[in-house]
């Protein structure tokens, strides 16, 4: 299969990933390290998912404190692949810039988002769906994909299907994105089968999301593309960019105006939130699941997850659905139920000053 | 206090302690640890104890193994101080020895012997006993101290009180030793009030000691009498010794003749078996208990102990009654329940030649 003409990928690569810790630190984020196994980070992944579509058009948007292990990662990438946020500015900033810098690179682009922390099992269905959001965005729709729920999560936001797009088969306009539901509502969107997950997956013409930005907050748009005119000015201008999720920014506004495009789909994604959810990714549910080296890891009576990430024997003796995670320098002991509280554990070690270990 | 004249302590400082792995190792037993956050390993504790009642008429026997790290820990004991084994074999090979070893180095001795590897909260209590043991060994009493029963164990043996002991106020005869019970049998036992726990503490002349073993096994007490004359033949004539505890080769059989005593104590004694009786000894309920640098752990809605001993942060998320030992190059986590399982992780390491590791 050759790759798409003129298709740029974008891959955020952000955030702290606090209820993975120890495993990932604000100096090694989850992006960084493989969860699944598979050898390789999640970070290369989903390089290696998008080649295939965007060749070497590929553009990293990392903090300026991960650009060498980015680029680390990544040796195939070029020097320009790599973009470095000053400063963490949320989703519209890093997709926004992008865009930008690809308006000017290539003007018949589109560009298509994907952040590097996500897990696709259906390397086939991500590729159909991106095909199709392509051609969706080569016809100036703002395009997202929207997953097929598998459980009525309260933890993701929700798109409406609209009706089926003229002239593109398998895509649907977005009658609306709707926030994060209550379980009830939640229920209701699963059993309804009209609703799917916003992985946050957007694909555009460059200047199609930059106008739709230009609507909304015209300076933000001209900045990001004064930045993409000049990247000397990168570290002054950036710090006046307003901090608002891509979705908040321009999605949301955008599907009001009957401008946005979905392609259902079925990837097998994941968003590894915490141990809790990549212990169901990687796990049998009767015994112990081990991320790393399972040579490491003896169990008895024992169920969970153990990531044995300092090289010391680990032995859980008599526990069900436990996690331990064991890094050079912090071991954490928890359960499956109490993953999500793990970000409290950062939070308070980083009010007791130990900043070093987050 | 003056001590007690020509009481000799005996400590005989053996014993795996493989249901407290990966603290307790092969190399470095149970006795050698600081279990109950004194500053002192049990061992020191054990001779702190005893200095007071036999000043520096002190034996410890130990495996050869552990000589170096017996007289590190003991730096005040002489150099005749400590009996080395050439092998394990049981407890009247290594208190028999002891007590041959004392008969020739003071004719009027009185041999107690208390294993290096019990706690025992109320020292007074303690003295007041092994006087009253003392003073009926020299009257040729075998001696045992019993435990006053806190709960119905089914882990220890029991001594079943006979009559006062005619001249010596707070002393029985001992109407009989019996096994570890059932749960039904110990119920029994702790409700009878006539039952005491046997902890293995036995006072006697060297010779009354050495004498009833006579009794049951000539060649075994000519052999320690053999060896202790000649020391230079330890090694030749050690490994003849019968493997026998110091109560079946001569407690039970000299109680059913009538010729043992015992002290009834309620001394705040505890054996740490386990992990789960070492919380019990450190620990409130309803918090987790540190054995070690508390600064070093953090816990939320958690309880349990934890072992911080490889100086790496722990933290414990949403588990109750926990068990996390972290030492340098092992990790065991388990529970309070399943803390006797601990012995079968040891024994499945050693199987699978990890003997590095035990």
């Amino acid at each position: 299969m050759p790759t798409l003409d003129h298709f740029w990928s974008v891959i955020p690569a952000g955030g702290a990933g606090t209820r993975l810790w120890p495993l990932s630190r604000v100096a090694s984020p989850k992006f960084l390290h493989d969860l699944t196994g598979s050898g390789r980070s999640l970070l290369q992944d989903t390089v290696d998912r998008l080649a295939p579509l965007a060749g070497d058009r590929v553009l990293v948007v990392t903090g300026e404190a991960h650009r060498a292990a980015v680029r680390e990662q990544l040796p195939g990438l070029g020097e320009d692949a790599v973009l470095a946020e000053p400063s963490p500015r949320d989703s519209m900033a890093a997709i926004g810039l992008a865009a930008a810098v690809v308006e000017r690179r290539d003007p018949d682009a589109v560009v298509g988002s994907f952040a590097a922390d996500h897990v696709i099992a259906d390397t086939g269905a991500f590729e159909a769906a991106v095909g199709r959001a392509v051609a969706a965005a080569y016809d100036g729709w703002l395009v997202t994909l929207g997953i097929t729920p598998t459980f009525a999560s309260t933890g993701f936001g929700y798109i409406r299907l609209g009706d089926d797009l003229a002239g593109h088969p398998g895509v649907h306009r977005v009658a609306e994105f709707v926030e994060k539901p209550g379980p009830d509502v939640a229920a209701g969107y699963l059993a309804d089968g009209g609703f799917r997950w916003n992985a946050g997956m957007f694909v555009a013409r460059p200047g199609v999301l930059l106008d739709l930005l230009a609507e909304q907050d015209p300076e933000f748009a001209a900045t990001l593309r004064a930045i993409a005119a000049d990247p000397g000015r990168l570290a002054e201008l950036w710090q006046r960019l307003p901090r608002i999720a891509v979705d908040h920014a321009v999605a949301e506004p955008a599907a009001a105006g009957g401008r946005v495009a979905v392609v259902p789909a079925d990837l097998g994604w994941e968003d590894i939130g915490d141990f809790d959810s990549l212990a169901t990714l990687l796990g049998e549910e009767s015994d112990l699941t081990v991320l790393g080296d399972a040579g490491l890891v003896r169990g008895q009576v024992a169920s969970g997850l153990v990531v044995p990430a300092s090289g010391r024997v680990v032995v859980v003796v008599g526990l069900d659905d436990v996690v331990v995670v064991d890094t050079p320098d912090a071991l954490l002991v928890t359960s499956r139920a109490h993953a999500q509280r793990v970000k409290d554990v950062v939070a308070d070690l980083r009010r007791r000053g130990r900043d070093g270990l987050v």
